[in-house]
């Protein structure tokens, strides 16, 4: 397939080149209005140019992406990241927000698939039904910080933390380990289920020869309200995703990376999670369009 | 259940009071930032006073709302309407969008669940997979267009048409016949089946003694899309709902109603679809703590 580009594509750059660096370049060579201009590893962002750039990607870790985003903005350079820290999500937007207006810059942030699309989806359930209980029910799925919390206790040489979703919110750990030579696999489970990452879920801790042939990107979520819409119960609505992890996440920063350009061109400077975008503005082609597709 | 309203409620009225008239009343009812000042007839228009109204809700059929958003927007008033004419949805947007610009007012328009929110999960779908079929199945419900179809035969004294999902976008019609007396039911269901509403579908018309009996508002949908992130294929996501027909939609128009007011505080004056409309612009509350609640 060949891609032919728009006259205007807005010219893009990925920052740190690990598995959603290079699924941000697939993404954005599918694309028909984004032209990939160049790709930064983690300690190039002073190559970086606002004269060569419109918006800059960022596959860095989360934590790299509060100092990184902030340098960007204040050279006027758009950004995009998929910070998925919950708790700190609400600070990085005002703190981003009022150096993107200073900036005449525009900042999506969180932009993955939960916090991302999910966040929009549990939006638009709230909107559908504004009192009930909404479940997010992970997986199964690789989950990178329980993986991390294995992988550093002692014994272990490899880890991998599997979430599996049991519904109303509550999650399965299976934990595969490989234990380096020598270790006591008995007191490594017993470390692993007092850790605070594990202490509070169901765990399973299972030894592995090798963990790197259980390694699998896939991954899945289940978001389910049950609510009222004015005063009628009982109203309920499902989403269910069974997807490749850095592959969508790469293509929603694509899709906001679009989002950042149009907000950009409008002069609406600041920053932005994904419910605070007209969801229109994710999409590639003329609006009207659009309408006569989606609407 | 008593609902404290904030100190700057949006003064709604509502135009038209059938089913979505009464369910777009229980549901502003039931919001602490909407102030329900009118309940108008469908012949009332001209008693509705900008003075008195920031948003008119209009529980009219879709036939009906071209003329009257016309009216009411020309007069500086907001408008929700939930429009569902599918193909001439994007000329009345044209429409609509040129009269609110001139007169300062906001227009939102087919604000249901299809057209509306499922537009907007269409539009999500297609903002992850951007290659990919969507698959919009709807049902178990009512179908009001088929059913006024069957009800305008000869011989057919009442009637309900059913629309039964089986996937990929193909359904199944069951209708349920109530004969005038004397009528022969073989002959009804043979121009049944031969009516356009009816032939290009699996169709089964029955006899019943009182249509009335089957009579429920229950609906659902299933949309489904497969496709391509980036150059990974295989990406699913799934959309469930089982709901209460006019009730979702008189929560939708009110959702709507509150994206109006604050496009118009904005001065953001036009017509605009859902998926135009920043998803928490549907909510009530303050925006830090939807973010911290939602992201």
């Amino acid at each position: 397939m060949i891609i032919m580009k728009t006259l205007s594509p807005t010219r893009i750059a990925v920052l740190g080149y690990g598995n959603i660096g290079k699924a941000i370049e697939q993404a954005a060579n599918m694309s028909g209005d984004m032209n990939l201009v160049g790709i930064f590893h983690h300690n190039e962002l002073e190559l970086i140019k606002k004269e060569e750039v419109d918006v800059v990607l960022l596959g860095t870790p989360s934590r790299d992406v509060p100092h990184m985003a902030k340098q960007l903005l204040s050279k006027g350079i758009c950004t995009v990241d998929s910070f998925d820290i919950h708790t700190q999500i609400s600070a990085l937007h005002k703190e981003l927000n009022e150096i993107a207006k200073t900036n005449n810059a525009v900042s999506v942030i969180s932009a993955g698939w939960d916090p991302g699309s999910d966040s929009v989806v549990r939006c638009l359930m709230q909107a559908l039904m504004p009192q009930g209980i909404t479940y997010t029910n992970f997986g199964p799925g690789r989950s990178m910080g329980h993986t991390v919390a294995a992988r550093s206790i002692e014994g272990v040489k490899d880890a991998l933390s599997m979430t599996i979703p049991l519904g109303t919110g509550i999650h399965r750990r299976m934990v595969y380990v490989q234990l380096e030579k020598g270790a006591d696999f008995e007191a490594v489970k017993s470390t692993i289920l007092k850790d605070d990452y594990f202490a509070h879920d169901e765990t399973h801790v299972i030894q592995v020869d090798d963990v790197q042939t259980l390694n699998n990107v896939a991954h899945g979520v289940n978001l389910v309200r049950n609510g009222v819409s004015g005063t009628t119960h009982n109203q309920r609505m499902e989403m269910n995703m069974t997807i490749n992890n850095p592959a969508l996440t790469g293509q929603i920063m694509v899709a906001s990376a679009r989002a950042a350009r149009r907000m950009s061109d409008k002069q609406c400077y600041g920053c932005y999670t994904m419910i605070e975008i007209p969801p229109i503005d994710l999409l590639e082609g003329d609006k009207d369009t659009l309408i006569k597709q989606l609407v």
